[in-house]
């Protein structure tokens, strides 16, 4: 597929799906839209990822286009009326739309006619299927391991973990997938379930299904985690993935210098044994698992030396190998998990 | 109000909803609809609740009724078509029916069409309000002590455990209210949030929300727990209730005698012990709480020597006070707690 990016105003460091989809996905990057950056490359901001040039809007992009995704979310998840133009002048020129955004475009009637009209689809990947129910307690039958990525707080890189350590694990020759549970992983992935917005009854049965429909299907599933189970808005999907996944291990996430939730700076972040016990205690009784590695995300701290100085710190208080993945490669994870 | 309840094939010991009605509700009990125990009443089976016949549908009951309740909820909250025939004699009948099921009736073409010709409401209380959102971490601000209910497994007494103990506290002379997360105790209270049904990151918001709003009129507010934390389905609701609610101290409810995770056979359950362990680590980086009593259900054993006993093991592996609300009082964990 030929998919362009609308990133208005946010690239790169706001716009993490549009960086998201263009450092792990397999589509070929027409372009990324971004009023402010008009002109520039990706190359230009973000060496790592595959490049595009960035446009100031769709109707300037004169090749084909087979879809257009919107690669950030403004608080809220509400449609911002500026991309207006960007959106009908894809759908006028037979482009699907690809969305995780709260609003849903399928319920904007100026897009649904569009779409319609030109034949085209509206995507909105934040609404959860309604077939959705309760787990069976069932992913553990599954034929594939199951690793599951857990974190000290939200944002701290456990989409990114899952991305790079499934890679790695295909590089070295394995039999490895995705198993996407937010935004982000669903559009690079091309499928999944947004678990964060599925009924709360059913966040255990959201990931059970996936695990249960790819399980034989692969030698390793690499389950997306989010948030964390000491956040106080957030633990509720942390805990029902953590059970419906039922996974064999776990890869603690964890963000250098984070000392407290992000956004609810009242709460502190309690130490990295208080996790490990949780989440271990917590997956046992269900599923028994242990925390078989950590990535730290150190993309904070220039200083390579000091990077590497907080990374066996990390793997100290966490009894495990650790690394950061973008930093410092798979493999250490790999190691210890496969 | 005269109401009818049904609780087809469930009655009276997996129809909970039934009897906590019938047990905590102000409404005049018309008639209880079961197929499997027509003819006999609701007294042959429970002591010290409301009585009344019971019968084997909607249609053989000749007195007034104002509203069918459904008093069961099969796993995953399925409308069961053997039940049409009474919701569909209750809308003809200008009855309301009032349902706690995930199914909504509302959204049921033949009963909406029913309930406008003959002018009567379809209540789902599962229906959430539109307007909740994420937690913002605040329900430790009220000034009302918060007491939660937590579990084992669902289906031990967290909601009558709720209900006895704020019932016992207002007749001991304080101002306490319960917090209702479930369908029964919605409908015995006549509001609240149905917790299991919102969208699972607004899972601790939702509790939060009705914490806010009546924790500076009491001193005390008993909250009705969900689930428990190593179901392997319902886990995410009971922990989004443990952030959100921010608990001072924690109930832990037990069935004597279960052994196993309702309906899940195969996942025993842990040691007391590992319950208090997990509900008191997981609720500590958010708001410190203590499992300061435990509520054990003895329904299922007949002879009180050896429900005693039943408590007294149950008071030991706990660490604390313990009853039977309904056998033996609610005053030892009134003592523990307040």
């Amino acid at each position: 597929m030929r998919i362009a990016i609308l990133a208005h105003e946010k690239f790169p460091h706001r716009a993490k799906t549009a960086l998201g989809i263009l450092r792990y996905s397999d589509d070929d990057i027409v372009a990324v839209l971004d009023r402010d950056n008009a002109g520039a490359r990706v190359s230009d901001f973000v060496s790592d990822v595959q490049d595009a040039p960035i446009g100031s809007q769709m109707a300037a992009i004169d090749e084909p286009v087979d879809a257009l995704v919107i690669g950030i979310s403004p608080i809220g998840g509400a449609f911002e009326e500026s991309w207006r133009d960007d959106v009908r002048t894809a759908l006028e020129r037979g482009c699907d739309v690809i969305s995780g955004l709260h609003y849903f475009l399928a319920d904007d009637e100026e897009f649904a006619a569009l779409a319609t009209e030109n034949d085209c689809e509206l995507r909105d990947v934040r609404k959860p299927p309604a077939d959705l129910t309760v787990s069976e307690g069932t992913a553990a039958d599954v034929d594939a391991d199951v690793i599951l990525t857990v974190g000290t707080d939200c944002s701290v890189g456990k989409m990114t973990v899952s991305m790079e350590l499934a890679r790695a694990a295909r590089e070295a020759g394995h039999d490895a997938a995705v198993i996407p549970t937010g935004q982000t992983g669903i559009m690079i992935e091309g499928w999944g379930n947004p678990v964060d917005r599925v009924v709360s009854d059913f966040t255990a049965g959201a990931v059970e299904e996936m695990i249960v429909e790819k399980g034989d299907e692969h030698d390793y599933l690499f389950v997306e985690g989010q948030g964390s189970i000491v956040h106080p808005a957030y633990s509720a999907v942390t805990c029902g993935i953590l059970h419906g996944a039922m996974a064999d291990r776990l890869v603690l996430c964890h963000d250098a210098g984070r000392e407290a939730i992000h956004g609810y700076e009242s709460f502190s972040l309690p130490p990295i044994s208080t996790y490990v016990d949780l989440y271990e205690g917590l997956a046992t009784p269900v599923q028994e698992a242990s925390v078989a590695a950590g990535a730290l995300n150190t993309a904070g701290i220039d200083d390579e030396a000091v990077a590497r100085r907080e990374l066996e710190a990390y793997e100290a208080e966490l009894g495990a190998p650790a690394s950061d993945v973008i930093r410092f490669g798979s493999d250490p994870i790999l190691e210890a998990i496969l």
